[in-house]
């Protein structure tokens, strides 16, 4: 079967509020998945990578080694929840969607490009990662639906204005990554969006 | 953050003309799963169940238990691109998507029902087999957007309709699942696809 594994692109927001020691973990794990392979990897190189921190520190902060790779997924579904409920009553589902997008966007710089890029390699690369970023991406979808049927976005609806939302951040955050150009992730969500919500205009 | 997991529901064609042997086993591995739980249970129990089988002949169909219960991915797969790619020339990105489900839907008697519902009961508990289905869904629905890129539907034209079908069908097959009525899988994943047609056509 056809597998096209980067559209499950891993997206890991290292967002600047966030404790220094959560991100320096982070970025130790990608560096040596990257390196020498996520099997091969143990908490204890990571921890040490991370500046010479213990085991014990790190799973103060994560359950396991897959998880900091994933560290995103409740913090984007917050956001997009928040987002969507934040926007204005009479907005269109869509407009909704366009709110929460933004939210999550904005939590990437360019800077990060590089990081995303390497990042996507090693979850492409490992079977057990795929699987975990294909539910990540599922709940992401979740969260976003549920946030419009609150709003009173009746179902089936509500799901598909999300997913094509999801569909169209993923698509952008690929493009972005490997965009020479100094536009943002929020730029580039937001061409995505509209080109996705015109080609939804069309099918049949 | 909001999990609906029966959405991404487990469905197992256990389809007539499969090696009896094949089916006896993924029988006798839900039956367990569901009655002693999917972490307690061996390859050894499973295949014992299956009729005194061993654990070699087990391991000649399956790779592992958690694989017991997904074994169908592969074969919707070619399932949902050879009928994509046998409708007509002139049939829409849509049409071609419905025709691949006709496919797949074909798969599922109405006797299957209960099975299908006990199934879903393993996997909504247990997160890694969650996660496992949530690849599944995602496999598919690349495999339905490769066999429509290959009928010349663009990008991202053919990712939509393949989400959007694939959406129609989990959606019919829970409700396919616990429904009463003598209406088929292929009766339900119709209607659903329909539903779904004209929600899409009022997004905005």
């Amino acid at each position: 079967m056809p597998m096209l594994p980067s559209h499950i692109a891993y997206h890991v927001p290292v967002a600047r509020w966030e404790p220094n020691t959560r991100e320096r973990l982070v970025r130790a794990a990608a560096e040596l998945f990257a390196e020498q392979g996520y099997d091969a990897t143990t908490v204890s190189e990571i921890a040490d990578r991370a500046g010479g921190l213990s085991k014990m520190t790190f799973f103060r902060h994560f359950p396991d080694k897959r998880e900091v790779l994933f560290t995103g997924q409740d913090m984007m579904g917050r956001l997009l929840a928040g987002a969507i409920a934040a926007a204005p009553g009479p907005a269109t589902p869509l407009q909704a969607v366009a709110a929460g997008l933004d939210a999550i966007a904005a939590l990437h710089t360019n800077d990060q490009r590089e990081f995303a890029v390497r990042l996507r390699a090693v979850i492409t690369g490992n079977a057990e990662l795929l699987e975990r970023a294909a539910f990540k991406r599922f709940a992401l979808t979740e969260a976003m639906t549920a946030a419009l049927e609150k709003r009173g976005v009746p179902d089936p609806t509500a799901g598909l204005a999300a997913e094509l939302g999801i569909r169209a951040y993923y698509r952008a955050y690929e493009q972005w990554s490997v965009s020479p150009s100094e536009q943002t992730l929020t730029d580039f969500t937001r061409r995505s969006l509209d080109e996705l919500r015109a080609a939804s205009a069309t099918l049949d």
